[in-house]
């Protein structure tokens, strides 16, 4: 396969479960390409493909290799115009910007809050050393104390945080419009995963948020549900 | 003129204020449509073209007559394709609708308990009367109860609300891409309201969402800036 996608894992080699890994999964099955998934751990990021990326996704297609979710959608839609639109026009490429920023300063930032030590404790263990150290770097307190302050209260808040996404599916099916475009892969992208690293209930039954994150765990063939929830 | 904008006024005829009117002004001028703009009290409104509607923007257009903003864009965009675009493609429609919602849900609903009492004092008579029974009814208690109560703390906030426009305008000039798009004058109405309608400052100099604000201001002969500051 000339197509491969590196996708960060835990202990569980066939659990990917990087919020933004799975955009790409999604942005490759919308343009209906194969590829081969790569489980790396996040120690061996480094050391892929003669240490091209910091990060993942890193996904090489023939002689290219390219970072970034949405630099890789970018480079999906040019490189394979002829196949569906990811972006529905110039205009919703730019728009798409205003919902990463938002997702990532809304959904992320809540989320990581309630699933942190979870996925610490899914991590092989050479890499639990390296995630612990740098998120507590990051939070300044320890992983454990990010969860027993903060996972309650970011839970209980967290239906409101969906207003924007709610109150939009009140007139369309997907954020794209009648079907997905890669605004819905960016706003599934950190409920994945949650739903991947952590048992506990992100989204509520008979909210019109899931019923579409359940739409986008059916598209092309459930590959969102190729990894069972936690 | 073929072409007529009912657009909200108070005592001064030649200050239109409403955020949703001041979307449509910019969408006709991104349009190169010229048009006439008939200014309307809150309580005359049901009275215009045979009460053809209950809010404004309502545009006639030959023989149409239209109200709601984003339907008017929706309809220009289908009624003079060859104009430059306001949405940039199907895609752009769409998520416009998204970053629509976050505006009245984050910038309208802060804005309001800073400008509602500033609005009334520049209503005519016969509007203020309406426009305090009608919104204090909405809120629960009196307009300067809520303006007293919330106006400090909400522009002491409102910085914050705006980080999902700052973070996209650190990739690009405006929402819309190289150029505006409909997605800048929905997020363009409500700093325009509170910019004619209250003397308090709600942008900070320096900020690049101000920046960006001061760009929309420029555009098509600076039509925004036809009403000053108040």
């Amino acid at each position: 396969m000339n197509r491969k996608l590196y996708a960060l894992c835990g202990a569980d080699r066939s659990r990917p479960f990087s919020p933004h890994v799975w955009k790409t999964a999604l942005s490759l099955a919308h343009k209906g390409l194969d590829y081969e998934t790569l489980p790396v751990g996040f120690t061996e990021i480094p050391t892929i493909e003669n240490g091209a990326t910091k990060m993942v996704p890193l996904l090489r297609d023939g002689d290219t290799l390219i970072s970034d979710s949405f630099d890789i959608a970018v480079y999906l839609e040019k490189t394979y115009p002829d196949r569906p639109s990811l972006f529905g026009g110039p205009g919703g490429q730019a728009m798409a910007r205003f919902i990463e920023s938002w997702s990532q300063l809304t959904l992320h930032t809540a989320l990581v809050k309630v699933v942190v030590l979870d996925i610490h404790d899914r991590l092989a263990p050479v890499d639990q050393a390296y995630f612990r150290s740098s998120r507590e770097a990051r939070f300044g307190t320890t992983l454990e104390a990010v969860v027993e302050k903060n996972a309650q209260a970011e839970l209980a808040a967290f239906a409101a945080r969906l207003e924007p996404i709610r109150a939009t599916l009140k007139r369309q099916p997907f954020i794209g419009g009648e079907t997905p475009l890669f605004s819905d892969y960016i706003l599934f992208g950190p409920l994945q995963w949650a739903r991947i690293t952590s048992p506990m209930a992100i989204l509520a039954a008979g909210d019109p948020v899931t019923d579409w994150f359940e739409r986008c765990l059916d598209l092309y063939d459930g590959i969102g549900r190729s990894v069972t929830a936690a």
